[in-house]
C-alpha cells in the first residue's frame, strides 16, 4: 500500500461540518481547489489514526479483459519506494473521509494510471476478497508495518491507455497463463501476490 | 424464457463425437454453416429433455452503467409471444451442448440486442442469483410451464447500440430510481421482475 | 449502529507497540483484564477519528436457518437508545484495532445475544453488501449523524439460545414470509431495514 | 463426478405430469417408495441426454470449520471406480428433474457421508465457482469424458459424524495448512484439485 503521508500536508483540519455538502466526485478524483482531495489528513493525524484504528483501503487488480470477459492480462505498477528501491505493486489507497468506495476506486486508478485509463468499475461492491493487514508479523497472511488495514479488493478492467505518473514509473502487463506470471508475483511484497492469485481464482483464470 | 423450439429444426442429430473439436465461439454466436449454432436440438429431443432433466439457462439483465459502475438504466425486451401477445422480458436462453457460459451469454445478448451492442461480460461467472424454475405452480418462486430450468443470472452492461431483431420488437430502458420501474416490473411475467429486483439489490441500486 | 463511546473509558492510550503480540481472540470477545477489549478508544480519540476517517464496521443480520439452509426467521434487537426510547436494530459494531473481522463478528454477536448463541460464522468474508453510511443526509442511502462508516454486512445463523444483555432488551424473530416482516422493518431506522431486505434478496428468501 | 448409470434402472418413465405435486424433499434424499429418488433416469435416457445437453451438477467440498468459521479440515472421499481402482474425489451428483439445488446438495451429502453428517447448507446459492466440464480434452480446464456438465460448487461444513456407504470406502480429512494438502490434491482427478484450491482461495484459507 502506498504511504500517503508525503502528500497530506495541505489539509485544513479546522473546516466545519457541512463542508462536504458541495463536494463532488470530481473533487475526490482530481483534488479540490488547494490540490489535495477533501478528506486528506496531515501526518500527525494519519499517524495517530494508524495506531488506534483499522484503516479502510481499496486495493485494485487492474486487468485487460477480452470480449468474453476473460482476463487476458494482469497489470502491476513499478514504483519507487521511500528508500529509493523499486517495487512491484497493485493499485491501493485509503478511503478518505466522506468519499464513497466507487470514488476511492476511481481516484486511485486515476492516480496511478492517469486520466484516460477508462477503468470499468464493478457493478457490485462485494470485494472478491477482504485482505486484513496487521502491523504484527505472523498474525495474519497480510502484514503492513505501518498499520492495521482492512482492504476491500476489486478487479478492474482497464479499457483505455495508461499514463503512469508521480512515483509510479511504469505499468506492466502479464498474461496470467504465461510463465512470466510467477516471476511477476515473486517480485510483489506485502501479500500483493496472494491478492492477485485470489483474483485469478475468483475469475477462473 | 424464450421458447427455442421454432428455431431448432436444422440440427443434425447423427453427427459423431469429436465434431466439436473445431467449433469456435463465433459458431455459437452467429451460427455455423447451416444457420443454427452447434448444439441446437430438434423439437422432439428438446421436449423429451424438458420432461426428464433440469435445463441449464443463462438469464441476463442488460443495464447501462455510468463511469462509476452504477446502474443508470435497466433494459427489458418487448417480445411477441407465440400466442401473438406482447410481453416484457429479460434476455434468456438455454446453454447449448459444448457451449461455455460466456459463449451462451454473448450469443443470447447478440440474438436479442444485435451485433453492435458491445456487452461487457462479467469477469467472474458467479451468478448474482440462481433462479430455479419448476413446471409445478407454487413449488418455488419461479414457474415455467415448459420445464424445470436452472437459470444462472448475470447483469451485463451494454456499451454499444441495440438493434433488436427477430421476435424482439424493442428494447426499452428505465432509470431504476424512477417511478417507471414499478410499472415495467409489473409487466414482466415468470418471475423476471423478481430477478430484476435481485439484480438491483445486488448492485446496491 | 451502537454508540460505543460510553464504554470506552478504560483504554490505555500509551501502551507500546507489540502489546498485541499476546492478545487472543478471547480477549476481544470477553474483554481483557481491565474489562474492555484491546483496541477500545476513549471518547476524545473516537470522536476525533469519526471526524477524520471512515470507520470500519461489521453489521450482522442474525437468522434461524432450517436444515436446508433456508432462512426461517430473521432476528432483530430491541434496544434502549441514549434518549431513552426503544429502537429495533441489527447487531453492529466497530472493528477494533488489531481485531480480525471474524473476531469482530463473534464479539458483537456475543455482546448482544450472549455467550451461548452459537453463531455459525461465514466461511467466506465477502460481505453480502457493503453499506456506506455518511454524516450528510441525502448523500447516500445510509445516514449516520455521528460518522462516515463502512459496514461489511453478514448474515449469521444462530444455532443456540439468546440471552440479551446490557442495553439490549430483547431479541425478536420474524418469519420472512409473514406479514409481520414489513411491520418489523418499518420500525428499523438508519437503513437497517434496507440491509435486511438485501440479506433476504441475497438468500433468495 | 459419479457415474449414476448403475443405479438408474428403476425409474418409471411413463408417469404422468403432476406426479411431482406430492413429492417431498425426503423423497429426493432417501428415495421414494421404489428405492430411487424421483427424477432418476434409465441408462438409455441419461446417455442420450449426455450427448445432447449440458447436465446440471452440484459439487460439494466438505469441510470442518472452527468456531470462527475458518476451515480447519477439508474432506475428500476414497471411492472405488468402475474399473476397480480407488480414486480421491469430492461429493458430486446430478441435479434431478424437479429437485431443488438445496435438495440436491443434501441428497448427495447424505449419499456419501450418511444420514448423521449434519451438513450446514449455504444460506445463499451463489456457487463459489462454476466448473464447466467438457467431453473434449483441452477445451477447458475441466474434462469429463462422459458429458458436458455445469457444476455449481459449494463448500459445506459437516457438523456431525460421517458414515461412508455404498461405493465410498472412506472419508479423509486434511488440514489445509499442512503439507498433506498437496499430496491429497495430487490424488484427485478431473479437476477436483482445482475446485478445492478455489474453495480455499474463496475462504481465505
Amino acid at each position: 500500500m502506498n504511504d500517503e503521508v508525503p502528500d497530506e500536508g495541505d489539509f485544513d483540519a479546522d473546516r466545519p461540518r457541512g463542508e462536504f455538502d458541495h463536494v463532488t466526485p470530481e473533487d475526490f478524483i482530481r483534488g479540490s481547489g488547494h490540490g489535495n482531495p477533501p478528506g486528506w489528513l496531515d501526518p500527525a493525524d494519519i499517524n495517530r489514526a494508524r495506531s488506534q484504528m483499522p484503516i479502510a483501503y481499496v486495493e485494485i487488480v487492474p486487468v485487460r479483459a477480452d470480449e468474453f470477459g476473460r482476463i487476458a492480462q494482469v497489470g502491476s505498477l513499478l514504483r519507487v519506494t521511500e528508500d529509493g528501491s523499486v517495487e512491484r505493486a497493485l493499485i491501493s489507497g485509503r478511503v478518505l473521509f466522506h468519499e464513497t468506495l466507487r470514488e476511492a476506486i476511481a481516484r486511485n486508478v486515476a492516480k496511478d494510471l492517469g486520466d484516460i485509463a477508462l477503468p470499468i468499475l464493478p457493478l457490485n461492491l462485494q470485494p472478491f476478497t477482504v485482505a486484513e493487514f496487521f502491523p504484527t508479523p505472523g498474525l495474519s497472511e497480510y502484514f503492513d508495518p505501518r498499520q492495521h488495514a482492512i482492504a476491500l479488493c476489486y478487479v478492474v478492467p482497464i479499457a483505455g491507455d495508461c499514463r503512469p505518473q508521480d512515483e509510479t514509473l511504469d505499468v506492466e502487463w502479464v498474461d496470467p497463463h504465461s510463465d512470466m506470471l510467477d516471476k511477476f508475483l515473486s517480485q510483489m511484497s506485502n501479500g500483493h501476490d496472494r491478492i492477485v492469485r485470489r483474483a485469478l481464482a475468483w475469475a477462473n483464470a
